[in-house]
């Protein structure tokens, strides 16, 4: 896991440079659709959430997550016309996503593969295949395959939106960003110390970078065997916030700028009246790190793009937690490589 | 909250009552849009994902949840044009779901909302108000108001479908499987004792009582203060399954019938298989029944409508579970009855 989280500058340098030419065929099949439906599971559903937000806030596309089972299991019989059915899976070989993007072009929808294996059944079947350039991934938590599939979300906004030059100065930086947030490790190991104070967690974002919050909640509970919970601000404190309590330790992930900022400092301050345990903040501005228990510094890159690079503190810190607690990162209890949501089919 | 349970039937029986009329109103506003996309919060986020199955499934409409942020604190500039944008508030007064309504409408959506204040700001400004006859709902955690507008999804379904007819046969007999699930209260204190054994828990069910799944591990969170996801065993199997261990129980819900009760089945045997400390299982056949330590028995209603009723034992189940644990289930800490996300706005 630490060598694959190490090796993302290069992915993604690899993935940016091999996907930014798809842009014009994406815009051929998918310039005129008027709604994007993913389909994802595990951290590919998270690279799917910040999918979602981008092609809504920056591409102007009606965006969602699909259910798969609707495929899969009710046979349902929608009228997919007119929407891009994109699949995001890293070894493109999960069976329900093979099946729900079969499923979806014959219900009228175009489709796009998000894979890291172009020789994939999901690659092979779709009308056109974003390959993501991040390697074999051997440790069973996904890194480095994880930033790929955003720098793939990245490229799909650019190729359905007339704002792509918007993007791109900030992608041109993401992986020296990356690269820098790995040798500093600023942060990380006093947040690992926090986190591993007790056992209760929760992670929290909201918007563009709410999909970080969860993949950074997946990797928690998959790789330290936390239980651990993803959730947005505004659902945090529709009700789930009143379990804090000083057993609970709280890591918030926001953007240096845009407009969640304000709230996710305000959630900070909230919590430690509330009693938590700790804060551990990722990202943000000043404001926020002073709000927080222990800041670890995020990417120098705006709240559209920032998710490919915010995921990485997160991931050092996870990766060092598995360690203190004396488990193997790269192997986690009762996981495997490629999962199948129904093995007994 | 035991009172606002108990009235149920009565509520259920007036809001099927008062709503079956309007599907003719419905058909003549949507019945030619596209998609359906719902705004909502908390327990009315959980009625929305029993809606977006059933709309799915059953009115072979594409469905799916807005990200509310993306009108808030985005404005992103979407075409809504044929798409129904249905909202979703016990009070009709949240401020972020009448400010995402009111924006959908200015890209172009046509508007309903469901809920239980005709006069409120939301029913007010939308093009029809699906009013659900609940009464008044005094404590926090919804329970009646919850059911109501399950019950309005229901007449939505109708409404924007072909096959109304296939849904009424059930809808009418739900007034009465649930007051038969409160009076036999059959499996509840067993299942709360062994809920109160432990101290993590998580909930999981799949597709149409997916919702249900969510909802019970809401209202265990937000009254019983246990930190509680709520998980499809889809989901569940991709990471997270790997940190059930002998300090968690599970609770499974599913219908009696349908495509999930085989998945189910083999999700309690597995957890069982893992050591997990019980497994409660609502709902279910017979083999589900035995898979699980505490069966509980669920509604005899068809999946489609099965979630109407379906919730009922887990929130007899949870507030049994926090008078037992000295808690007061009509004003856990730190809530309010009308949430507001953004409180500093």
């Amino acid at each position: 896991m630490a060598r694959e989280i190490a090796e993302q500058p290069a992915a993604l340098a690899r993935t940016l440079q091999s996907l930014r030419p798809q842009r014009a065929a994406l815009n051929r099949l998918a310039g005129d659709t008027r709604a994007v439906l993913f389909v994802a599971r595990g951290s590919s559903d998270n690279a799917a959430v910040y999918g979602r937000y981008l092609l809504e806030v920056h591409a102007g596309r009606p965006s969602g997550l699909a259910a798969p089972s609707v495929a899969t299991h009710y046979a349902a019989e929608l009228d997919l016309s007119g929407v891009l059915v994109v699949s995001v899976s890293q070894s493109g070989e999960t069976q329900e996503i093979v099946e729900t993007q079969a499923w979806a072009a014959t219900r009228g929808a175009r489709t796009v593969a998000v894979t890291n294996d172009g020789s994939s059944s999901l690659a092979n079947a779709a009308d056109l295949a974003l390959v993501t350039e991040a390697g074999t991934e051997v440790a069973v938590p996904a890194t480095k395959s994880y930033t790929a599939q955003l720098a793939a979300m990245a490229i799909l906004a650019g190729g359905l939106s007339a704002r792509t030059d918007a993007l791109d100065a900030d992608l041109d930086r993401v992986p020296d960003e990356v690269e820098r947030l790995i040798t500093a490790r600023a942060g990380v190991d006093a947040a690992a110390t926090q986190l591993a104070a007790t056992n209760e967690a929760l992670v929290s974002g909201r918007g563009l970078t709410f999909g970080t919050a969860l993949e950074a909640a997946l990797k928690l509970e998959e790789t330290c065997l936390r239980p651990v919970r993803g959730l947005s601000y505004a659902d945090l404190r529709h009700g789930p916030i009143a379990v804090v309590d000083a057993d609970h330790v709280a890591l918030l992930v926001t953007a240096a700028d845009g407009p969640m900022v304000p709230g996710m400092t305000e959630l900070a301050h909230d919590l430690r009246r509330r009693g938590a345990a700790g804060v551990v903040g990722i990202g943000g501005d000043a404001g926020f790190g002073s709000a927080v228990d222990v800041a670890v510094p995020g990417p120098e890159l705006s709240e559209p793009i920032a998710p490919l690079a915010l995921i990485v503190p997160a991931q050092l810190m996870v990766e060092t937690l598995a360690r203190k607690l004396g488990l193997d990162p790269d192997e986690p209890r009762g996981l495997s490589k490629v999962t199948q949501t129904d093995p007994s089919e």
